[in-house]
């Protein structure tokens, strides 16, 4: 997908041009795995002209395999932003409809070929949001995988301005959800998929607990489950996360962030993080702290990607932010 | 619609940006229109958004009225340019499926009150190439224009990668256009529209000549016809333009064209131009030296709008390109 | 007039370029009124050149009118801005004298026609600050105003370095405003022109209550003062407004600005706010608040003008500045 | 004086920022004789603010002497310029009025000071052309320059839309002029200095001994007079250079000049090439290819500066123009 | 290695910032012959910093491979160069001394595990030219080839400015270049190496034919050798090659190139053009076409890399150079 | 030396250009005393390059001199810079090894010739870290300093990264540093240097007097020697300085620094504030809140340069850092 972002902080109303960022929730999870270490394969469909292409080979230039990219249709996804600040809000215009994405419905992705030899299989709410194909083709490959005994690892994802298609997410979503092991969520795709309520006069770490326990018997199979939080409180984002592993429960630091450069990415980068400590079988405290100062750094950068190296999240975890000079 | 053109000439490959203008053949006649003094309306059909209000602005700036334009759907055409250059060819990509003009079937505009006191109606074949539905609001449109008297006035703009809805345009062109008192065509889009062939080795006069006599043949009430040259020969185009008016045929001085900035455009600057002398009543040799000169004016300036004025208009008549300092 | 902004936060010292802005107290009103839906038409003099001319287009896009924009003189105002920071202040350096505005003395705009039909007539100080002729110009629009029963609002707007032509401000402006209903002061406005002093120990509230007393006395049709006030405390900007309604005082909710991108102009909206709240026939509390979270919003965006929809000015009055993302 | 040239070939209609430049007839020959060696001393008035300030300090880069620069006034002259083409010619809008300058009369510059061991004392006739006050500042130092026995040199430098001030030229330069021992002039401005016509169907070379004939006459101390030519024709601009020193006449070499980057500044380089050819003693056929090829140089650098070295120019005299690579 | 670019056409004396383009003969090569299907791997020495790593991320874009890269040393490679245009040349300033690379000796690079079971070995002339040890490594990345079997192919590639470590290029390079089968040179690089003069009066084919049949016996495996010739005239660039291959000579046609965005990189564009062609099997004619045609188009893109596809070289040979728009 | 700072906040992965500044702790510091009129001469030896000239110019036109540097050797001292934020630190490659300055060795700089008439010799640490040929260069000029009785100051400028020619700083430093009268430095630099720790959980007061007793017992002619500090708290950088001025202790006003702009060079303003408040012969409390407002000012600046003025220098002790707009 094709992020476009109006130059130098303007309005949609002003701006006369926009910076390119290549983006997508699975893609932005893949391009941190990637500089981490691990070996990921993106897998999506897109047509096949010079735009599109410009962005795959950003991915390889990240280390993302790209072999089973399909190429089909006639139209990349594109997304609009106008950034925010700390008056006004960061602003998004999806145009996604009709996207070689979008119409891919089953049959299309060679999912078997895909999953062979894989260990893991993570994707992400939007697929299954974006159109009725779309959604049929992610059952497609969750059954594949299921079939194959891939781990299963799902990013709930709920966005409003999508599901558009005729179909309300609790509909859709909790079959789709049902064989996940791994799962990363947020209060309010819980609410929406599941019908979650937790007391909004409870600490969060307590909806937390509330929210893993409900999920944990409407998702039989699932062992992990994450969620970030941030609370804008004057002028800082207080940011942090949470883990239930295994039966425990499990709280990171709270980061103080103080100017985000760009907040768009960063549950990606949180995701990422949290699925490189599972794999490399991190510790539960240790995984959700590495998660989370995987989604603080990335709101340090530009762009949809956590451009940081493994070293660079090891140093926020042990010194925060702090405004040295690295020489 | 929206044009995103890769920045400081850079290829697809290897932009990190796009300038944004807007374009869109039926709009940027208006734009010139209104610029030489003609009252206009630009009626089309868009998403609400931001992104889609700015470009309605930019219109009002120029002078467009945009009072009848109709707000519905969810996209916003796009497409995006790469910058050609004097080695390589300008390369575009079209994003307009499922925009909200192509989803625009008869019923969606209130053709009779934007007609109500009007005295021209023009539009162009690119808006029966975008999908079924916007043929049909074409031919809505053209009934209604012929109902009420109103001259009709055609581009016939043919272009190759659209027409995908399943229809041959020589299944749908020659209908929408047999009530064309003016036209500006050219040589491919005659072959394609009604299988006019000319001979390739005769002068641009006499093809210009052989097409005017079928097409007046195949569209009974065509009293004006226009159509502009572009003749690359070495470093330069030779641009010109020839004129049938009631029965004669006028052709204009051949400019040589050097270091063309942006030639999209450049077409609808013509068409603007021509309709202009008509509409003020110049003799017919006047109406396509004005026209070849806002085409050729068109040319020096970055985006699909000629933004200049009627006295550069005719200082360029006079004086042709000159590499002068105005203090 | 047109403003010059260093690029990139650089000094004056060491820019390379500015970035074009179209500016002027009762421009900027104008834009934020014809956003808020009303019918409002801006009344200069401008040079007849394409760089005075592309300011015009840019207000028609705004929705002002302009067309008693009387066109003479040689010379656009300019200012030059170099963006400060929470270290170093923002400095200006005006080029405005010899304009063709500052060389406008009775005679020049038809204001009976301007004001034929019109309901209100908005001016500020900075139009009697320019010149002797401009003063002259202002008494005279004033007059006929008055002699027409339209609505009369003023902003003071003192600017220091202005007010150069050999008279002191309390010479001027008294004459000038006491026909005023409406007026958007400040502290020091008010000091300069009718030597109110208020106790600068007291609390804003307070001194403005102050400076309304001493103001209605010496403005006898006064019917509504409003003032915005700031406070630099540690890092953030607190910013709220107050409002004298027909001998009753309504005061803000106070907004706590973290990282102002632009504060000049900020004034403008706040009037133009309040003069859509009189306008609509708002509450007084309603009033003021509206006004006020125009003024913030103002300071989230680049250049002088408030490109914000009614709906985000009230998205802010309910939840203020918050960093959320808007899907 | 600043220039503001708008940014990347935009127009004046659609720029939306400017590229800043420091410029200025004189100031441009200072700084290319500094650059070749030459001890000069700029001397102009400015006002007192950042902005003129950063541009006295980019003169000091380039070696040019500025102690002798008075700071009074409050304007800074500005010159806007649109990037012209092969299609459209470059535009200029002079916003001088005003300025430090031109509001100086006799006895704001100490000529005597300044003059104190000076050689040479150059000036040009824009000086004269801003203002009636400027011209009697031009006066002042000349006759102080006279009997002081520097030597003087002028260039004529006619500019339709400046003298202003209700003199024509004809009753300003000849005054003025009267003592010149050197000077370089065009055909335009001797005819309106002097009404010196030329026949129009002649070579430039018969035109320019024409010329030079008539002014020796009217000029009697003159020794040396130089011009530079431009034919566009075709795509290239032709450019060389005459000179008439002391009896004889001396033409340059002709250069086909393709793709000028920046025409502005050309002839003020051109002047300070033929300063530095008599400075040095050169031959008369080695200053006017010195000073052709100044002019030329200077064509395909950004701004108003000749941004060249000595041995760049040999080396343009020796080769032109080649399009190699120098690694 | 990384080039940094001045901003805008501006000269080194007047840039504000540079644009970044990683580069090197062989990495050119490699990203071509990447583009064009071929395998490749790029092999050479680099520091273990971020912006060497961003260069071979960008390599990974592209396809190239980088397994075999080293990373030691301090320092990357850079080369600044200024925009040339018409009037004056490109210039470039190189600094190299003491990279990474340059500090590479023998023994540092594995050569054996590079070339295992690769076909092919290209180098450049460059790679001996920068120190002592390069050459070594060189001279030992040969032998191993040599005794592997390795077809091995050959940069000439002399540039004046390097060659400062005491030797002469007489003394290193016949001895590097004696198991050469393929080699691309040129006039000057010949001479250097080996002596080898030419008549400057006869045509570029006998010049040709002149030195392949003196290299010929000097390098006796060699089979096929290939140049590129430019001749500036006028505005345009003559741009063609030669091909000598297995005792007969092939000639091109001949380009006309009109405005050069950027020459730098067409040598390298032109070698990866012709050794795509012999491992392709192309037949000898088609070959030097092709190669031609890479080299050409090169010249048409910002950065030392050809971003072109295969089909686009084809078209260029067909059609070339044309101005069009493809939509 | 070159700083290249990667555009707009980029990561130095992602960035595709830099922004070019010249910088150098001596050379920032002639800056800033040349702005507040110190006479000053910057020594230095750089490659005789236009890159090089460029910044010789830039230093030039801040009105340092610049005759005693010595152009020989290729290279330019160059960092890369990428900009931090209150998430991740600023970081720096160096790229200093081989510069004509780190190969400058006793005898290349005339330095009785640069001292002759010079009141005051100021040098760096950086300037013996750089190279054994740079150490010795140093030792020769502190030496023909001592021997001339010029005041000597420096600053001790400790640089992990270099320092990698053998020596350790401690077997070097105290050996230049032993006739320093004046002296800036930091704990770190004082640990390194002499082995001085001091107490971590004392205050900065209490740890600045214990360094001073230390080291005014290891510099015997020590008479004043100034430090400043900085604690990042939550979001704003606490900013202070303490002077040792002939045995009595000066502690400055404490700045809270908000959103700093470019940290890069506030060492070396606060140097050069208090080498000129020593210069002027200002009291010690004032000396210490001159240099400490320098270096925050410079904070709020791009580039390593302190672009201010005196007068803004003592607006800020008087006002403090207040987000005003200067009218
Ligand atoms: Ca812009
Ligand atoms: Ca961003
Ligand atoms: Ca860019
Ligand atoms: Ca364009
Ligand atoms: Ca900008
Ligand atoms: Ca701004
Ligand atoms: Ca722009
Ligand atoms: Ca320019
Ligand atoms: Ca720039
Ligand atoms: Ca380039
Ligand atoms: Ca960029
Ligand atoms: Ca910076
Ligand atoms: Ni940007
Ligand atoms: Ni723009
Ligand atoms: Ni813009
Ligand atoms: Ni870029
Ligand atoms: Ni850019
Ligand atoms: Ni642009
Ligand atoms: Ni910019
Ligand atoms: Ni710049
Ligand atoms: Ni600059
Ligand atoms: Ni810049
Ligand atoms: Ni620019
Ligand atoms: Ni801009
Ligand atoms: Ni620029
Ligand atoms: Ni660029
Ligand atoms: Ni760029
Ligand atoms: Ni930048
Ligand atoms: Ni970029
Ligand atoms: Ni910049």
């Amino acid at each position: 997908m094709l992020r476009l972002h109006g130059r130098q902080g303007r309005r949609f109303a002003q701006t006369d041009g926009y910076d390119a960022y290549y983006a997508g929730a699975e893609a932005n999870a893949c391009v941190l795995l990637a500089r981490l270490g691990i070996g990921v394969d993106y897998v999506t469909v897109l047509p096949d002209n010079d735009i599109a292409m410009a962005g795959v080979r950003q991915l390889q230039a990240q280390g993302v395999g790209t072999d089973h990219i399909v190429y089909t249709g006639e139209k990349l996804g594109v997304y609009f932003t106008e950034q925010g600040n700390a008056i006004r809000p960061t602003r998004v215009i999806y145009d996604r409809d009709g996207s070689s994405y979008a119409k891919t419905g089953p049959g299309v992705i060679d999912w078997r070929s895909c999953l062979d030899g894989a260990a893991w299989f993570h994707w992400s709410g939007i697929a299954a949001a974006v159109s009725q194909h779309s959604a049929e083709a992610s059952a497609e490959a969750l059954a594949i995988a299921r079939e194959k005994g891939v781990c299963i690892s799902a990013d709930f994802n709920y966005r409003t301005t999508l599901w558009k298609y005729g179909k309300h997410p609790r509909e859709v979503m909790p079959d789709l959800l049902q064989h996940s092991t791994v799962a990363v969520a947020d209060l309010d795709s819980a609410a929406v998929y599941y019908g979650i309520e937790t007391d909004k006069s409870a600490s969060f770490e307590d909806r937390f607990r509330q929210c893993s326990r409900t999920l944990k018997e409407r998702i039989p199979p699932l062992e992990v489950l994450a969620m970030s939080f941030r609370t804008p409180h004057g002028i800082q984002h207080a940011y942090s996360g949470a883990l239930y592993y295994k039966g425990e429960y499990y709280f990171s630091t709270v980061h103080e962030l103080p100017f985000i450069t760009d907040q768009i990415g960063s549950g990606d980068a949180f995701t990422a993080g949290m699925l490189y400590g599972l794999m490399r079988g991190l510790l539960p405290q240790q995984i959700i702290e590495f998660a989370v100062a995987c989604g603080a750094l990335k709101q340090s950068i530009a762009g949809d990607w956590a451009l940081v190296t493994k070293s660079e999240v090891e140093q926020f975890i042990q010194h925060g932010s702090s405004g040295r000079i690295i020489r």
